[in-house]
């Protein structure tokens, strides 16, 4: 997906809002802002959104000196997600589909995400949870399960900490021997790294690599060789959140991908022909303004 | 009022939003936008934000060789306040205190705005006027009708375009022979020029003088000599509408104003310590953080 017009503003935003959450110092906010500002108005449209997300991530990591500030929120929002895992089993253990019923809390878990809203806590994150359960799904609910099914390598991407727990879920309901799971390759935002994939059990269970990039995405022409292996090998991805389905809608190579997500903003609402908070399971080939 | 770090974000925005109002033309959107986030990026933030509201009108028009890209909407909403005058000033006269009444039209009237809304339309209006009738006033509302009864010299500022026939209502509750009513210097948004002034029948009633500037509120340090000469002469200054609040607030002329306006944005709701969508009638010796 290209970068629209309505990013721009909400990488201001997003600017202004993220340096607030990593430090107090309103000096620095502004360092930000106007380095951020000068940077936005100079970037290249026709790139997908996330890449100015890693920038943004990048200059305040820079100015604060600290090489993940999001490390607290990430180990908060793992240990709050493992704190649900036995009841979310169950919920899955007892429903008359339980594949479908994994698939929506993994997609429900998608709420947690500090890149879109800085504000967010944990009743919301559990009412979101809740309603995932029976509220509606976009896009085609039954493509996974029979596309996972007939799998031989299936490639699932990461998005958020405590969110890898609800994959972790999912993944159970898999074949977990023919799953890779691919985390980021540094610290951006609360984006789920390597720590994150063992604090919740991940790495135990799948075999976990990293996509060799700080990009709040999976923006292809700057993975690892090792990750685009694994991508070139899968005949199933399993992509999660906004930021996986911005880089990956429209590079040409979705059509072996399914997209989990919470729609979080306007511009991937009209993106995906649906409204914003809408849960969404949709095979790549019907994809950004494809269908 | 100092320009905050929140209103960075949405200077952008407005310069989206804006473009989009004036013209189709996606390229002009994005020249629009590029050119504002390199400006944006240099600001001095010890300026009022309607600085760069004028810089981001200026880049449009020019942009898109158009001197008063909002003149139809200007003039479409000078008709529709036209079209009520006679009903409103029914309500006054029946009401049991006139004067409050007008003064509260008024105050509604500033909702005629399409710098921060650009999305506005007539219902909404119309019910804005309703709820101002009944709803809570923000300030001292008794104060403004003590002041205008004491002062020789009342010099007011109008806002925008439509609006300003509901100042002509409240005005026409004022001793008319003593005001003297200013419009911008050139046309900012749909902010209200002599034209307008002309078009809602203010110029028979008072002199009209203009500020000479195109600057979406007051700035005094720019504002022509005989602008000036009439502010100083004043004993009393009516000052419509935000962009005039945020200029003239903690300019150190404030004492002798009183400010009518809607608050639209949260970074003035938290300067005035009140919430969002309030009306306003604050004296300038407490408006300002100074309460």
């Amino acid at each position: 997906m290209k970068t629209y017009h309505d990013c721009i503003p909400c990488f201001v935003r997003q600017s202004l809002e993220a340096s607030r959450l990593v430090t107090g110092d309103k000096s620095l906010h502004e360092r930000v802002l106007r380095d951020m500002l000068k940077k936005i108005s100079e970037m290249d449209l026709d790139q997908p959104p996330p890449l100015m997300g890693r920038e943004i991530h990048r200059k305040i990591r820079e100015l604060t000196g600290s090489d993940d500030p999001y490390s607290v929120v990430k180990a908060e929002y793992n240990a709050f997600a493992l704190g649900m895992y036995d009841e979310m089993k169950n919920r899955v253990k007892k429903s008359k589909d339980p594949f479908a019923t994994a698939m929506r809390l993994a997609v429900a878990g998608n709420i947690i995400d500090f890149g879109v809203a800085s504000d967010l806590d944990k009743s919301y994150v559990r009412r979101v949870i809740e309603d995932s359960l029976t509220g509606p799904l976009h896009g085609d609910p039954d493509h996974l399960e029979q596309a996972a099914r007939k799998a031989r390598h299936i490639l699932y991407l990461g998005d958020n900490a405590g969110e890898i727990l609800f994959d972790r879920i999912l993944i159970e309901e898999l074949p977990a021997d023919r799953v890779v799971f691919a985390v980021r390759g540094g610290p951006v935002i609360n984006d789920a790294t390597m720590e994150d994939a063992d604090a919740v059990g991940l790495s135990e269970l799948v075999e976990v690599i990293d996509n060799g990039t700080d990009l709040p995405g999976t923006f292809l022409p700057e993975c690892s060789d090792k990750f685009l292996r694994q991508f070139e090998k899968a005949d199933l991805v399993i992509s999660k959140g906004q930021g996986n389905y911005e880089t990956l809608s429209g590079s040409g190579a979705e059509d072996k991908v399914v997209f989990l997500f919470k729609v979080k903003c306007e511009v991937v609402a009209s993106d995906t022909h649906c409204e914003k908070g809408t849960a969404v399971a949709l095979p790549g080939n019907v994809a950004g303004g494809k269908e």
